[in-house]
């Protein structure tokens, strides 16, 4: 588990998208957020305080979060000056780059010298079991994709966020570094060892109050050669009980495989589902999502609505209309 | 890669069942066999000549084999007299245990020592790529289960030996401990980091010539909450061209899962099918293989010949009537 509340570093970063970890945590977990620590040169903007290490341990900050990209896989002097300096200022430092912070000697140094902790959350820090399949009270919802990259974690913090301000209670489940890093805390499912997938995402999402639902962010896709054996792990881990279908409806390939077309929702819906009841003989489909950004509004509506009619399930756009009426359709389970 | 031919050691085992590696070697690799080597109390036996160190080396052996397990998960002091002096007796070690033999400072200096390799196929060796999807020349088979142990590799191996008496080119893949020690290569899968379990399937099954076929060895069962991820990785990274449907009809419950049922063989072959036509959409479904050793010779034969009238497909027990008729129908495909 990582300390709160965070400074977010954004480094040099040549642009806002380079920010986009910061920008995750900035948007979802704003309680979190301190400050920023911007470098010269930095074209990313979180709209929140700039601070220097000092400033921001006065403030209460207790990680410094790296909330940006680095450029050609290692850490460069200027990054290197105020990583090294972090710990003895008071930070624990939390990273979820390639590049990892336990393998730079001075940073490990700098680290124990001051008693602080490296978090490198691209590994995992738990021993998982293997799963055992046993169900388990409390509710869970698991987003599922036509493709990767299609908006599932943005969906499921999406509702999380929608289920709080309706005094709903809801965890979103991180499983990927970008997750892991908003919230704190998660799994790292694409580097856990094959034989404890499933087993991570029962620890991840124990036994709860009935009417609790964990919100868990979804991985890859089944019809994603790449990554699909993580995808199932995450079904059968996670014994949801309500599946949310995403898709981004204008890609001409599966993401990062020419030659695979992404399958259409129906055969996402069956297979998904005749999967899921494996684990969950209860799960239910509740609704689509839809990620629309490269279509207009009269466009994104017209698809919506056209989506809506044919599969029979309430199809949004949460980044354009909000998570609320998939949140109607969990509560209505 | 391990370098045969191989003394088997045997160690204590207290019964033949402890040995079922060196087993396996035995049956599947007779020519990879020199010798087995026994200590006072073993109850296995390969019919093999009993040998030491340095006979098996005399007459060619090039790696002790443990093929047997060991108790407590530890090495007993009889056994470490024999392993640390293999080494110097010119030796390379391969174990598949949990108990790694890198992990003892006596073995690991004796093989330095001597310049010779120790093997614990436990651990993947290699850094496996992501999948890309690309077809690849050449056929591949797998066997998939509704169940895990329900004999997938005996299945994969039966049918190699059937198809190297016909000369056809085929080549066993193994995906498994037992596997890899039989062959002396392969990809210990359930070890594999998450994101790189279909590329190391990938690189297990290159492009071959046309008429070659792979049979990859299983792992798990979509069905198996447990595993199925590895199972799915398995189907997308070996871009099956055959899948074959493996059963043990007399389960109470999925192995280790009480309260989990079997699918039917119907619900196995629509689902596995499924998903491997999204890597391979020539895949086909082309026999049954069922693990009958738990029913009498009448109630087997009545078994097989009702799953095959149902199935419309060739169904036979490997162990009991050989791969011919499954071999008969990989060549039509």
């Amino acid at each position: 588990m990582i300390r709160t509340p965070y400074l977010l570093f954004l480094g040099d970063a040549p642009d806002p998208l380079a920010a986009k970890v910061a920008q995750g945590i900035r948007d979802w977990r704003p309680d979190h957020c301190v400050g920023q620590l911007r470098l010269p040169g930095c074209e990313a903007d979180m709209g929140l305080p700039d601070m220097t290490l000092e400033e921001a341990r006065a403030a209460g900050a207790e990680t410094l979060v790296i909330g940006v990209a680095n450029r050609g896989g290692t850490f460069s002097a200027t990054w290197k000056e105020v990583l090294t300096q972090a710990p003895s200022a008071g930070f624990d430092i939390a990273s979820g780059l390639h590049t990892l912070l336990r393998d730079d000697p001075d940073l490990v140094s700098a680290a124990q010298a001051a008693g602080r902790s490296l978090h490198d959350v691209r590994l995992p820090a738990v021993k998982y079991p293997i799963a055992d399949g046993v169900p388990r009270s409390g509710k869970r919802c698991l987003a599922v994709g036509t493709d990767c990259s299609v908006g599932k974690m943005y969906t499921a913090l999406a509702m999380e966020a929608e289920m709080r301000a309706r005094s709903m209670p809801a965890t979103f489940r991180a499983t990927g570094q970008t997750g892991i890093l908003i919230t704190g805390e998660g799994v790292p499912l694409d580097a856990v060892i094959a034989d404890f997938m499933a087993g991570s995402i029962e620890w991840l999402t124990p036994a709860g109050d009935p009417d609790h639902w964990d919100l868990i962010e979804g991985q890859g896709s089944l019809f994603h050669v790449s990554y699909s054996g993580v995808t199932l792990a995450l079904i059968h881990g996670g014994q949801p009980d309500a599946l949310i279908l995403c898709d981004e409806p204008t890609r001409p390939h599966m993401r990062g495989l020419p030659g695979y077309r992404a399958p259409s929702l129906e055969v996402l819906r069956d297979t998904a589902l005749g999967l899921a009841r494996v684990a969950n003989p209860a799960c239910e489909v509740i609704g689509v999502s839809v990620n629309t950004q490269h279509l207009s509004e009269p466009a994104a509506l017209a698809h919506l609505s056209e989506v809506e009619a044919r599969m029979g399930l309430p199809a949004v756009d949460p980044y354009r209309q909000g998570a609320g009426r998939l949140v109607d359709a969990l509560a209505a389970v």
